[in-house]
């Protein structure tokens, strides 16, 4: 077996910027370059659930639009398979036999376990399922032997959790799952983007978000209400850039095209970066170019989006196909994963034979 | 839907007569009575691979020596459906959606699982699998919409968790699974029977049981090795039937036929006892009153035994019908689990229909 991608998101809401440079642009790439026997990108909605179960409407509604993300953004269901959680009961049956090869206190030390606990302010009140994501997560890899996970820093003591699950397995049963390596972002600016407002992070609740599926009009409102250097008053004053949320996502975004196309007075970045730290570029301006930035990029998106939103059916239709395929890839791995532990009772000849001889004497 | 039964053993090793009296004659009983609209009784190698996940062959082998028993026992495949655990994939899928509706705290605090976990010497080293296994246990039960849970006392928490699983999806999805009562055995001597070394419970570990599918010789050694009352040394001496193994078997097995068939001097044992607390009544004349017990009850299940034993690929076989059976069942179960969690995306004909108006507009 070669190199399997695997990666997917939760669909509690549809996909902003910070998706996009985090993740989701990354998968297009590799997609495109089609360096990997298969890749798969799937809907998480069994974990959604895992914290959201007493509002699955909101998983539901989610489905059409990061659907419609993936599909604008540039996945291409031809070259990868899209494909739904929910719909690969064999993710559950793994599941439950792979909880048998961890501890609980294992999972209690897990790192994103604890903070993800405490971001959610669950204490005492943990949902088993949330508890117990982890080896879910694991089995989610485990199933389609994925040996790339692209995902980030936070994200790495889960995929250490998934690779002792793997490697217990195959020593316990026999060699039949694949340990898979974490792909990181390849650069600090993809890793983390801000809101608007220049808070650690985009967050629907906050509202500091931008949407790869808002308009041009929405775009431009909430670039202009952006935060930027609170010391930066006047136009000649000398500028920060660390910390400003408009040059980070300059940073994130802008090339040297950019500049040539849209504010040739500057080469590049780090000629706009030089003028505003010595004082005499005003906010505005910066922000209108990182408007058009955003645009340029987000036009192609748009345009595809148009398209797919004529046929919304087709939308479903894509994501039934790459489920029941997925499905396919997993009912093989469970057919394997069964015989490896020796639990394939009907279909193994060799048992029903011995007992029989055994029962003969 | 009426009555459902629903029971089921770990299949770790051949079953005894503590299994016999405790619950699987009551089974047989339960069968043919008749009054219920199905009856299920599976093999929970799913279960018992969460604490013996390193040695399924245990599992493997015990499932063929279950099967026999059950059988021989007088369990008809006719009248109810055998089955085997693992080939119900429904049943993890089931459990990972009910493991969101508990929490860590309110498994934790479990007397029957606190019970398991000393018993096991697991301490902070309990598998997960182990842990969760009251709620895969509910999922048993709710999967086939038991009513109807043939138990011993010390599973009235296990099932309470069932019935407070069932209520929370109920109520937070829609009226789908039924909430099950556990039924108690009827007298105190069927709820646990002592080994044969008078210990407290027969024990494969202990070497104390006497098995099913022990041939006549085999019994008598184990009878005639029986604990009885150590004060009793002469026959003369009055003796004690309180805390005397032989007076508790006979307690639960023999009847006023055998008296007057095997041993016309006494009505019934109520005559026996008062003798043999009198004095004046030796053990092995009680130890062999006993054996002619056991091997009168013991009889019809080794002639039903030894005609199974002649076709052993046919248990195998009956096994996979009634698993076949029992997951179609499953299967229908979890469709309209979904349909109540509305994660029925694809099948959802209103859901693509109303996505598509929205995006239409």
């Amino acid at each position: 077996m070669g190199k399997v991608i695997l990666t997917g998101d939760r669909p509690t809401g549809k996909l902003h910027l910070g998706h996009y440079v985090g993740s989701l642009r990354r998968r297009v790439e590799l997609q495109n370059k089609g360096d990997f026997d298969r890749m798969f990108v799937f809907m998480a909605d069994v974990q959604a659930l895992t914290d959201n179960a007493d509002n699955p409407d909101k998983i539901r509604d989610n489905i059409i639009e990061v659907a419609l993300d993936y599909l604008s953004a540039g996945l291409d269901p031809t070259k990868c398979t899209l494909f739904v959680q929910s719909r690969i009961p064999e993710l559950a049956e793994l599941t439950v036999y792979l909880m048998n090869l961890i501890t609980v206190s294992r999972v209690q030390r897990n790192p994103t376990v604890k903070t993800e606990i405490k971001m959610r302010n669950f204490e005492a009140n943990i949902p088993l399922g949330f508890f117990c994501y982890p080896v879910s997560q694991a089995a989610d890899i485990a199933l389609f032997k994925a040996t790339t996970v692209p995902a980030g820093e936070d994200q790495e003591p889960m995929i250490e959790v998934c690779r002792e699950l793997v490697r217990r397995f195959n020593q316990v049963y026999s060699s039949v799952l694949v340990e898979p390596n974490i792909m990181l972002p390849e650069n600090a600016t993809a890793r983390r983007l801000p809101g608007t407002d220049g808070k650690e992070k985009m967050s629907k609740s906050l509202g500091n978000c931008i949407y790869l599926s808002d308009d041009k009009d929405t775009v431009w409102q909430k670039v202009k209400g952006m935060y930027t250097d609170p010391t930066h008053l006047n136009v000649s004053d000398p500028g920060h850039v660390e910390g400003n949320a408009v040059f980070t996502y300059l940073d994130a975004f802008s090339t040297d095209q950019d500049f040539a196309d849209f504010w040739p007075e500057f080469q590049n970045l780090d000629e706009l970066k030089a003028a505003y730290t010595h004082g005499g570029v005003g906010d505005m301006k910066c922000k209108k170019m990182l408007n058009k930035v955003i645009n340029r990029m987000l036009d192609p998106i748009r345009e595809r989006r148009a398209e797919y939103e004529k046929d919304i059916p087709e939308i479903y239709n894509i994501l039934k196909k790459g489920s029941d395929a997925a499905r396919e890839v997993g009912a093989n791995t469970m057919d394997e994963v069964r015989k490896a532990m020796r639990i394939d009772y009907f279909e193994d000849a060799e048992l029903i034979k011995s007992q029989a001889e055994k029962y003969a004497k």
